[in-house]
């Protein structure tokens, strides 16, 4: 039996479009005699629906798009397409999240998910009633377990949850093993952490190793929203060995003999991708795919000389090309000369377009205007924030009058700590570095300097600062940045409490200062613009604290 | 036996608060001989703690809380009190959601909830392993069916299911009555939604008729961050008669003889309250618990003339009080003479301090500055735009200076279809509005004019107007606010598609222009404050759509 792995990038709600790539890939299948071609988890509306699912004419939509392809698709190849299905008993929720099997031009087999991932990012019991059936696929001989996605991850190691080894009840390879299939497939839609790659991995060539046969899956390339696909499907032998691996963050595509894939095996565990580069690719992906699928192709920033902006632009520009980016340069009185002249340096280096607009007389007006109601009150946080807002402002204007997306360029430590302006430098349309914090931005710039040095050594070098007050630097207000990072990484990632932080050796003073600065600053976060989600736990959607509370 | 329902106002995380707060109650009831007192679903800790209850120091702290209730209440009194409970097998989520029944110092029976809600704005699959347990609570002679607010909620109406009549596929009561049970014990945590009042009530008295026993059902009482809990509390007798619904929005306290509600009997069925109140009063509460819970007190807000500003201001002096508000009048060149008079009457009839800044000069100012940028491109939505980001950094300015919450102004109606400058005047600390069609703040306004004119006539009569061009008015943008917000409603909360609504009527090109600017509009609305809800479907946490989508 021949197998195709069809690993694509979906646009969420875009039947036709969808659709279209999927026929595309089943006609060069069948042209090379494959038997069965795989798409990933509801593929048919693209991951994640969110709401839509909430929505008649979307299932509608989504089932006779499913219709279609059976009947356009040639005899005597096999289809695995994810969609939902419609529940039609008379209780419970009101979906299934499915496996479609397609065959012959008619739907013949749904196999639906049983585990219903419910954390973080995932809300699939929000639409979804799990599948309590267990049914094996008969196919041209073969007989074949069908799962999708968070089917094979019941042996997951759970984080954060204190003793507990499962999440789940039920454990839906146990169930289907009794048919004693020859090979598993698993359709999913499993986003991108860095963190979190060899675990990806290594669940597939577990249950392979476990069960004695293939796993054969394929992942959703490509970002929808905050959310970053990597693909990196993989064919994996009845020994665990990995036979292939997919690309990451592309299109891919491949063919397996399953019998070179069943009597594969191989000694050396193949290498992790170097963690820096994945958020290099994935962020880059996720810009891209943000401006694409929203039918946007130009993005503006504020260029400030400080290291934040100064990645987020050469990211943009990797994901959107240099002659789509116009940026502004907006000094105040506080501006050291070099966060000019190493803006300058940073836009000509990748052939820019820029404008420099000096705010100093703005915010002496809006001082002025305010006189009369802030009297003699000492200058403070509020004459800070005007300067942001008027940067904001400005960015906003252009982006309004030019059609470009503004990106935000605020990182992981600063979103964490609260430092930084709503409206202001929180401003934007997406987040590109909300989830990496500073020690991984220098990182990052150093990675983006690999071959040229693209963005000035000055601009790495220089000690950090949001220059809104004389001489300001971030180590007024901040502890390090490697302390931070490690606090905030311990408190936001492990939900580890102040006492267990400052247990394992930190100041304590500095710890729960940090922790309150968390804790006060959840307003601020409510409101920031879409984060990259690149980590197994961003600010976001998958992290949902409540703004008034004490705790 | 002598039952007692306590409804309270908790604060999230605030361990000490709530258990003060109970145990209060509970020495008052013991005094008065009360045998059982009821409080609502997780009242240890507040509802709802969302992600807060990931972390063990959270759980553990609300162990303990309650270990410590039952140790220091008199004897001779029962006592349930919802708390999260940990799961120590070793699979399932981590969490149940447990209504604990406190005796004699110890805890001596404990019921899981069975059935979690999670849809719209519920989440608790994302937390809680379901109960799957059925026993009966036996005290002093009594049997009593110990529930979960949603454990009686399985014969709810679906709305937008399709045709489907259940969520759940288990009936808990069903389960229950097989121990023939006196009577039903019902701890809730149910957010008000005007449109859900009679749902709300039938629940229960249906529930009391169809199994011929009284229901006692405690509710929370206040509002956390967006979600605004009610009370309502309801004792309803064998026959499915309302004996007693406690009050509306506050806390309260109630002793029943069980045998006076087991007889009662009523033919006349109560009363439902009017929307305009519900909506009057839950906002008020809203707005104070807001402020209230997060330490502040002062508000400040943007009065344009126009009728959002002037119902918000209203509702924030009767909840924080007129001394606790610093308004800003922000007049441009665009601003009708009204705007400014009526503005300072209505000031003038609360006695609210404010101040007039004129923006015109600083608008130029931008324009100026923007003018190599933007070249001799005409004035556009850009240059509105900056104006009401003027107004937003004026405000945000005087809330950083004064330590005010900046209030938003903004409506339903305008968020939906995006009428509004992200920003500007969509900054904000807190919604008042964004869940308050536009038709509904004119019927606040009235509402809040029963007995004087607090509000200006004049501010309720003129025709709406952005006034950021010369001569505009909302009705050059969009439809009438009547055939706009039926339009509206019927898309997002009946989530109806544009052909349903098309056959129901409407004018086709009218449906399909709205439809697209609220589409088009979600990635304003992902940055929006948070919005008190009023209705069963607001913007926010319980609406997820996808903003990277096409549908």
């Amino acid at each position: 039996m021949k197998i195709a792995l069809a690993q694509l990038n979906y646009i969420v709600g875009d039947f036709g479009f969808n659709r279209t790539l999927m026929l595309e890939k089943i006609m060069e299948a069948s042209g090379n005699g494959v038997d069965l071609i795989l798409f990933s988890e509801l593929s048919i509306c693209g991951y994640p629906p969110l709401d839509l699912l909430e929505r008649k004419v979307f299932i509608e939509k989504s089932t006779l798009s499913i219709e279609t392809i059976a009947a356009e698709m040639p005899d005597n190849i096999g289809v695995i397409v994810g969609g939902p299905e419609y529940n039609d008993q008379k209780e419970g929720k009101l979906l299934f999240n499915s496996a479609y099997f397609l065959f012959n031009g008619k739907i013949e087999g749904i196999f639906r998910k049983s585990l219903l991932p419910t954390y973080d990012i995932f809300d699939e019991y929000r639409y979804f009633e799990p599948g309590k059936e267990f049914k094996i696929l008969e196919f041209k001989g073969e007989k074949i377990a069908v799962t999708v996605c968070e089917d094979l991850w019941d042996d997951q190691p759970v984080e954060n949850q204190f003793s507990r080894s499962r999440l789940y009840t039920i454990n839906p390879m146990n169930e289907l093993m009794k048919y004693q299939p020859d090979f598993i497939v698993n359709i999913a839609a499993s986003p991108f952490a860095f963190d979190r790659q060899r675990v990806k991995r290594d669940i597939f060539t577990e249950k392979a190793k476990k069960h004695g046969i293939p796993v054969f899956m394929v992942n959703q390339a490509g970002a929808n929203t905050e959310l970053i696909f990597d693909g990196g499907s993989l064919a994996v032998s009845s020994d665990g060995s990995i036979f292939q691996q997919l690309k990451f963050f592309e299109n891919d595509y491949a063919e397996f003999e399953l019998e070179d894939v069943v009597n594969y095996s191989s000694k050396s565990e193949s290498r992790l991708t170097d963690r820096i580069k994945l958020m290099h690719d994935g962020l880059i992906l996720g810009i891209r795919d943000y401006f694409q699928k929203s039918g946007f192709s130009k993005a503006t920033l504020g260029l400030s000389g400080g290291i934040d902006s100064a990645v987020t632009l050469a990211l943009a520009a990797k994901a959107l090309g240099n002659e789509n980016l116009h940026v502004l340069l907006m000094p105040s009185q506080y501006s050291s000369d070099h966060s000019i002249s190493d803006s300058e340096e940073m836009a000509g280096n990748l052939g820019i377009k820029y404008d420099i607009i000096y705010i100093e007389e703005l915010f002496n007006q809006y001082k002025v205007l305010l006189q009369p109601v802030f009297l003699d009150k000492p200058e403070d946080v509020a004459e800070e924030n005007i300067q942001s807002r008027i940067r904001g402002t400005l960015l906003m204007a252009l982006s309004n009058k030019l059609g470009n997306i503004l990106l935000n360029t605020s990182n992981k430590s600063e979103t964490a700590v609260g430092y930084g302006t709503l409206y202001g430098d929180m401003a934007g349309g997406l987040s590109v570095l909300g989830d990496v914090y500073k020690t991984d931005v220098y990182e990052l710039a150093n990675y983006i300097n690999r071959d040229d040095e693209l963005i000035p050594i000055n601009i790495i070098k220089k000690p950090p600062s949001a220059e809104l007050r004389p001489d300001q630097k971030d180590s007024d207000s901040l502890p390090d940045y490697d302390v931070l990072d490690t606090i905030l990484e311990k408190y936001i990632e492990k939900q580890l409490s102040d006492d267990d932080i400052i247990k394992e050796g930190f100041d304590a003073e500095t710890v729960k200062r940090v922790i309150r600065m968390v804790d006060n600053n959840e307003y601020k976060r409510y409101q920031t613009p879409p984060i990259l989600r690149i980590s197994s736990k961003a600010f976001g959607v998958g992290r949902r604290i409540p703004l008034v509370a004490k705790y």
